[in-house]
């Protein structure tokens, strides 16, 4: 079972007073008004070592949120807040690419796009003039055998010259899984991975993924957020077993380090993250509800904290042994996000709360945190 | 006439004091603070005796509300909460399917489907990204004549693959009468019965199930949610009669026994509810707006309160003989919820009210019976 209990929490702050105070001001980009943000970085570096012994912290999250959220500058430019694509919709599914990239607008990303089929793109067009909306992709039924190789080469060069503009890709979100549209996102992914972007891969992303391993093997720049039935299709494809929870935390970092260099988030009434180096967990109660869709809202979160998290740790240098992942990082803060706008939207709608609701209040949670200065 | 004066709530009172107090907290999954919770039960255990004098019982509707929803339990994941399908939604048609899904979703169901015509898809999806629009159906217009038979296959096929996720299907809102499709829909009812799924039939369900009675003889997860023109076809196509005020709960016994098994709503002034064996009605006042489409939202919901009372007295075991109808109770609640909703709706918008409005006061009304704890 995952640690979570009073006494791990008070190690954590054990260990932060132990340690001494670094100065804050020291890490650029980040103003000295953030006391708490040096302090997850310190308990990270205590972390490898705990892991290794099966114990899985709390993340320190809403310092993870404080740390890597960017400053808003005046003398930036559109699409310097992050530019994210969602790869998903096709004729049966609309709402899950709309929740995931209006999502990541809502955190703060500046520009949010959608590669989807043409039967979604009109649908999901509606739902939202802020999207940019690709209608690229085909299912079968729509391509001709003989055709199959000039479509699907024609949907690569389409995204591939985008490719390059985007900070974060999700990948999965209302994909449905016919098998010639998944080939062409196969090659979407092969191709995202050459630009080194950032992916995070959801819903029947995660489907095609566990069939086809190589898509992510080896990748430090791909995050997997299954919940706990993608979770356990990974775990017997690729550890051929069980989920075990007795190990829970072992076994999340065996899954981590067999697939290679990808960090998992395990989605529950915890998440809890893993690179295959460190396990943390974020348990902030969020909302009894689970209407579908807040998977969604989850992965088009963590696309742009991802990338805001890359951002902050290539511009500030530290030590390698030091080094955070910053995929760690954006799933810890899309995590916290998520369960606070849930629980918002909760109190406010109780039992009839919806997807929609809890984007409504993505803004004010990221306020809470970190409130954005004039 | 039904019997909904204040000496039968008077009589309904004087029951409750005469019956024993049982121990509410020895039903599992009920938490001790309902104190009205057992109360519809122990009225229900003397109403066959009162039926076979056609005398109709006021039902203790927020008891059976309270009784039969589902406390919010942390460690549910997606869909524990219910599943639920609306059939309905043509070229012609679109509003209707929307209305019983939603409000399905805003009662509180974790995943909402819509299978409906291509044409009338594209507009579901775009009132809406919370539900799961499957453009699956086919009208005469759009079908070959020697297509039929592999279209009706196909279609079957598509929609039986997702059957045995639901906890409940609506056949009906927006369904239109084409004979293709009616007849793709009688094929879709059939299989729905062979897999246990609890089937409410409204609107142009009604017309399919009238001239096609087999679709539910015999059927006790059927449910028939007749407005009064609906039941006046009814009962002149299965008693061979008109209907009858003088001895209404009698004859709605008799038509429940003649179709067999299946329970009836009969919408009104007040909703009359039997399953053959006893009456029970709700009139509790709603709204005297009469605009198009509440019959959805009742259908929406019905689904939802029907199979969480499947779902209650199927974990919590009682003497058969003490056995509550579910499809009954299921009327009941979706019966009350509406109302109020309405009542809330009109206070706020008076003439103008429109059915969005009523579902927009869903949850309140909810929470007013039945309040959500963290």
């Amino acid at each position: 079972m995952w640690a979570a209990s009073p006494a791990f929490r008070r190690q954590l702050v054990l260990l932060r007073s132990l340690l001494p105070s670094p100065d804050p001001s020291s890490v650029a980009g980040f103003p000295p008004s953030c006391p708490s943000c040096s302090s997850f970085l310190r308990v990270r570096a205590n972390h490898a070592m705990a892991a290794s012994a099966g114990t899985v912290y709390e993340a320190d999250a809403e310092a993870v949120v404080r740390r890597i959220t960017p400053p808003l500058d005046r003398a930036r430019h559109k699409g310097q807040a992050g530019k994210v694509a969602v790869i998903g919709g096709c004729r049966e599914y609309t709402g899950a690419p709309y929740f995931a990239a209006i999502s990541a607008l809502k955190v703060g990303a500046d520009l949010s796009h959608v590669f989807c089929t043409k039967d979604a793109a009109t649908v999901i067009k509606s739902y939202s003039p802020e999207l940019i909306v690709h209608p690229i992709l085909e299912e079968s039924y729509s391509v001709r055998d003989d055709e199959r190789a000039s479509v699907s080469s024609k949907i690569l060069t389409e995204v591939a010259k985008w490719m390059e503009r985007f900070d974060c890709i999700v990948v999965g979100p209302g994909l449905g899984r016919d098998l010639f549209l998944l080939d062409c996102v196969s090659n979407i992914m092969r191709h995202a991975r050459q630009a080194n972007i950032p992916t995070v891969v959801d819903g029947d992303g995660l489907f095609l993924v566990t069939n086809s391993l190589s898509l992510v093997e080896g990748n430090p720049l791909a995050i997997l957020t299954p919940n706990v039935y993608e979770y356990k299709r990974l775990v017997q494809k690729v550890l051929n077993c069980d989920v075990d929870e007795e190990t829970a935390s072992e076994q999340l970092i065996t899954l981590c380090q067999k697939i290679g260099d990808v960090t998992i988030m395990q989605k529950g009434k915890s998440d809890v993250i893993s690179d295959g180096k460190t396990v943390t967990q974020v348990s902030t109660f969020g909302s009894p509800r689970r209407c579908g869709g807040q998977g969604d809202i989850l992965s088009g979160s963590v696309a742009v904290f991802a990338s805001w998290a890359q951002h902050f740790v290539l511009t500030n240098e530290q030590p390698t042994e030091k080094r955070v992942n910053p995929m760690t990082l954006g799933c810890i803060a899309g995590s916290l996000l998520l369960r606070k706008a849930a629980s918002y939207a909760f109190e406010k709608n109780k039992r009839s709360t919806v997807t929609s609701d809890i984007i409504e209040f993505l803004g004010k949670s990221l306020e809470d945190i970190c409130p954005a200065e004039h």
